[in-house]
């Protein structure tokens, strides 16, 4: 594996080997690498020829109380797990070659980016679809890698994907999950050991809301009380917010049906937890 | 010359090119071709093995109450000059096809989007941006012509294509006049025989402002009063903005050194002209 972090000599490399008709996958991640990580990469592997792997935490993603300069970061450890799945190019650049003095272009998905999550981190999703704009153009890959953990980051990629034409086949792979089922993250390191236990809460309310809803409830409101109720009754539980919404176009619902996001974003401590289910009916 | 309408289509053609190794010359057009259009695509034809000319009006990147319905269009004509001067597609598609339902994605280039003609028409670069981003996707040239007659819209793409990593070299040409020196202008059409000759006030606005650099006038507000004067001396003309700014930021100046872009907009019946000049001290 090698480790780039000159932006220049990553692009030359992708280059190459685009005009040597190389398939090319890109992972994009912030490294703090968990299980979720590995498994995009191991997909990467499976699939593509050449596995392209980016470690960037995206400062335009963070909003200014946010956690950017304490995001959990392992460089080392994030390394030797990737060189150990076979990846052939970490890149790792450094934020003042990312995004130079000067920089000021931005790609935005209106709509989809105001919802759920954008409402309560104003710019994310703007820092996110921009980074990713960058990293497709600069790697060329022929397919990219995201997770479901982050279902509207994922939605949303693939509305830009096919708003502005790019030629690149997006791959979005199941949550991954600890054995008390909390979906893996890169902020659970922020957790105490009671913030940990309590946040197991959040798959159980989902999996509460999938069951009432397969039992015939098709009531939104309701379902939604449910869950909020079983994870306030957890001390160190703060609600930001718990949804349910059209999952092609994440308006809340009032009637359960069709498919639809289960979407819930919650804090404990200084983790934002977000977790996920989507439900057809 | 194949003529294409789908995007699709387009698009299958450009990878086939693209893995065939053959280096694409873009031509972003909205039609209505004059010297200056051609004088791109001449450039292109010299220059790249392959040579796409798109024309599309975008209607994205008009004002609700600007002139995109009564945009000159010509295709009949257009097709016979790109042909004649050995075009090999002319990308031609829909509104409908190009901006599908549910499209909301956009890129935006800030600060330099908002001063001079971004000022008067609010979205309009957001909408050129947007346009040539697709574009670049969709036909994935190595080389893309712009006019120096839209000066400010070639530094946003020029920016636009520095900040997202776009592997795409921009070329960059001088402005075709008239013979009495009017730049040409797809809509010089609108202009009534009085507002056609007063408009060669212009460039001739440009040189005197010119020559007073040469001769040692520094201050800027003096030169754009002496043009302005010389522009509103003429019955028919309206002036939108006259405007000295350097030439990297587009922020306006006081005292005139460096790289400064002479520039204005100025509207004579239902044309709205623009036209500049670089002056360098």
């Amino acid at each position: 594996m090698q480790t780039m972090e000159k932006v220049e000599e990553m692009r030359a490399i992708c280059l190459g080997l685009r005009q040597a008709g190389k398939a090319i996958g890109l992972v994009p991640t912030m490294g703090a690498y968990h299980e979720g990580h590995l498994s995009l990469i191991r997909e990467s592997r499976k699939r593509d020829e050449v596995v392209i792997v980016s470690l960037f935490v995206n400062p335009i993603q963070f909003g200014p109380s946010e956690d950017y300069r304490g995001y959990p970061r392992d460089l080392e450890g994030d390394k030797a797990k990737a060189s150990s799945l076979g990846v052939d190019y970490l890149f790792v650049p450094s934020p003042e070659a990312f995004y130079p003095k000067g920089f000021s272009t931005y790609v935005l998905v209106e709509g989809l980016s105001d919802k759920l999550c954008g409402a309560s981190r104003p710019g994310h999703f703007r820092g996110v679809t921009t980074v990713v704009a960058k990293l497709f153009h600069l790697t060329m890959p022929n397919r990219a890698y995201f997770g479901q953990k982050d279902a509207q980051q994922a939605m949303i990629i693939g509305r830009m994907v096919a708003d502005l034409n790019w030629d690149i086949e997006l791959v979005i792979l199941p949550i991954v999950r600890e054995a008390d089922e909390l979906a893996m993250s890169s902020r659970n390191a922020y957790l105490s050991g009671q913030e940990r236990q309590e946040a197991a809460v959040l798959f159980r309310a989902l999996r509460w809301a999938e069951e009432a809803i397969r039992k015939g409830d098709r009531e939104a409101q309701r379902i939604r009380e449910g869950m909020s109720r079983m994870i306030a009754s957890m001390p160190t539980a703060r609600i930001d917010y718990v949804a349910l919404v059209d999952a092609e176009s994440l308006e809340g619902i009032e009637k359960v049906e069709g498919k639809v996001l289960l979407a819930l974003a919650v804090r404990f401590g200084e983790a934002r937890l977000i977790d996920n289910l989507v439900v057809t009916v």
